[in-house]
C-alpha cells in the first residue's frame, strides 16, 4: 500500500517564497507519502514573457526551491512530485521533478506545450520514463499531455503503476478524459491542479481545481472542489495496477496489435 | 452536412431473416442517410461454439444478407455501416461492413476481440483504413475496439471525420470513453449498441443499449435509453471534424510528438 494524495491550492503570481512556504505548511504533518503538487506552483502561470519567466526560473537542481522540497521530504520522509519552471543551457521548460529525501530523482520536460506556453517555454525533448520509489513505478506528466493518449500509454508500457500530473488546468475537459485514461491502461493517476486566478497587467487567466485521484477501472477515488484549498491524502493499492486482465482471456496490455498502430509513431 | 444516425435494436439470436427484415423495416422511410447498426445485428452474438458460428457466418459479397442491404441502400439512397459475421478461407471475423448503393465499399475485421470471441473468431487482419463516401472520410471499429485509443488514432490520422462503431456492449466504461476518443482526436463517432439478452442453452448475456453520436470536443449529440428500440437521425457537420485547432497556436494534431511515442508501435 501507497499513501499518496495532492495538495490544490492557490498560487500568488510570482511570490515564490511564499508558495514554497504555503506547501512546506501543509505538508509539515504529512509523513511517508507521495505527494503531487499543481503545475508551475512556485512563479504561478500567467507570465508576460519569456524574459519574465527566465527571471524567475531556476535550475535543476541548483535551486533554492529545490533544496527546501529535499529538506522537507528528508524530514518527513516525503516523496514530491511538483510542477517547476527549469532553467536549462539557453532554454526554458515546463518540468515536473520527482523529489525524495535523496535529492531530484527524475526531471520531466512537458511535450505538449499549451497556448502562450509556446513563447514562454521549450517543449520537452528527454524521453518519458518511469521511475521506481520504494517498489512502486512512478511515470510524470504535465497538464496538457493529458489530451495525448499515447503520453500515459507509454508510461504504462514502462510499467507505471501511478501517473502523476501536475496541472494548471483552464478548460473543463480533462477531469473526465483521465478516467478514461485509467480505463484503457488500468493504472492510477494523480491530476494536481491549482484554483485562483493569475490578475496580471496584460490579463488573466482563471484555473479551475477540481484535483482528482482516479484508481484503475476509472474508480474516482476523489475529486476536490472546484475554488478551495484542498490537502487530500488516501492510500493506494498498486497491486490493482498490475493485473490487467479484464476479463479470463483479456490483458488488455497483451492484447495490444501493435503491428496495426504504426501511424501513431510516424514523424510527418 | 451529413444526415447520419443509428439504429438501436435487440435481435433475436439465430434468426437471420427476422433480424434482417426488422433492420429493413425499419429504415424503409429512412433516405439519403448514414446508418449504422450493432455488431452481429443478424445472427446474434453469444454463440455455443466455433462451429455453431461457421454455420451462421457468411461469405463477403457472396451473402443473401448483403444482398438485400445493398438492395436498400440503392432503394433508399442509404448508406450502412454493419456488423457481419464473415466467413473467409478456413477463418471467421467479427466484421464491419460499409455498404452503398454500389455494393460492399470496406471491410473491417475486428481487430481486438473480446472475452469467448476469441474461441468463435480469428483477429483482424487488415489494416485501419479509411473510406471517402460523398466526400466524407469514414472509419469503422467494432465494439471492444474502444479500449484501445491507438484504434481511433490510426483513423484520424488518416482523416477520419466520422467513426462508425457497431457494438455489442457488456460493460458500461464505454460510452464515456468514446466522449474521451471525441476530444482527443476532435471527431464525430457513432456507437450502435444493441440490447436485450442472448438467451441460450449454455449461458445468457445481456446488452446495454445506450448507443450514441458524440461530436467533436466530446459534445454529447444523443444517447439512446438503455432497453428500447432506437432510430435516431441527426444532421452532422462534417466540418467540425477537419478543424483541429484547440488555441490560436494549438492543432491537436500536428501538435503531437511521434518521436517520443516509440513505445507505443514497438511490437512485444
Amino acid at each position: 500500500m501507497l499513501r499518496a494524495g495532492f495538495f490544490q491550492f492557490r498560487p500568488v503570481f510570482g511570490k515564490i517564497n511564499h508558495n514554497l512556504a504555503k506547501v512546506s505548511n501543509a505538508l509539515k504533518n504529512v509523513h511517508g507519502a507521495l505527494i503531487v503538487l499543481p503545475e508551475l506552483p512556485f512563479t504561478g502561470y500567467y507570465f508576460q514573457s519569456r524574459e519574465e519567466l527566465q527571471m524567475m526560473a531556476e535550475e535543476v537542481p541548483n535551486s533554492s526551491t529545490i533544496a527546501s522540497l529535499i529538506a522537507l521530504c528528508k524530514e518527513n520522509s516525503l516523496h514530491i512530485v511538483t510542477g517547476f519552471a527549469e532553467k536549462g543551457k539557453d532554454r526554458l521548460f515546463n518540468s515536473a521533478l520527482l523529489i525524495g529525501p535523496q535529492g531530484v530523482i527524475h526531471t520531466y520536460r512537458k511535450l505538449h506545450l499549451f497556448d502562450k506556453e509556446k513563447i514562454w517555454f521549450d517543449a520537452g525533448d528527454i524521453p518519458l520514463q518511469t521511475q521506481t520509489v520504494l517498489g512502486i513505478k512512478i511515470g510524470m506528466m504535465v497538464c496538457f499531455d493529458w489530451i495525448y493518449p499515447e503520453v500515459t500509454r507509454v508510461l504504462t508500457l514502462q510499467g507505471a503503476d501511478i501517473i502523476c500530473h501536475p496541472s494548471n488546468l483552464v478548460l473543463s475537459y480533462c477531469q473526465a478524459t483521465m478516467i478514461s485514461r485509467c480505463i484503457e491502461n488500468n493504472i492510477f493517476t494523480i491530476t494536481a491542479n491549482r484554483f485562483g486566478t493569475d490578475k496580471r497587467p496584460h490579463g488573466e487567466v482563471r484555473f479551475t481545481g477540481k484535483s482528482q485521484i482516479v484508481a484503475p477501472k476509472g474508480k474516482l477515488i476523489y475529486r476536490a472542489p472546484v475554488q478551495q484549498e484542498k490537502l487530500y491524502l488516501t492510500e493506494i493499492d498498486v497491486a490493482l495496477a498490475r493485473e490487467k486482465k479484464i476479463t479470463e482471456v483479456n490483458d488488455i496490455i497483451t492484447d495490444r496489435r501493435p503491428g496495426f498502430y504504426g501511424q501513431v509513431c510516424k514523424k510527418t
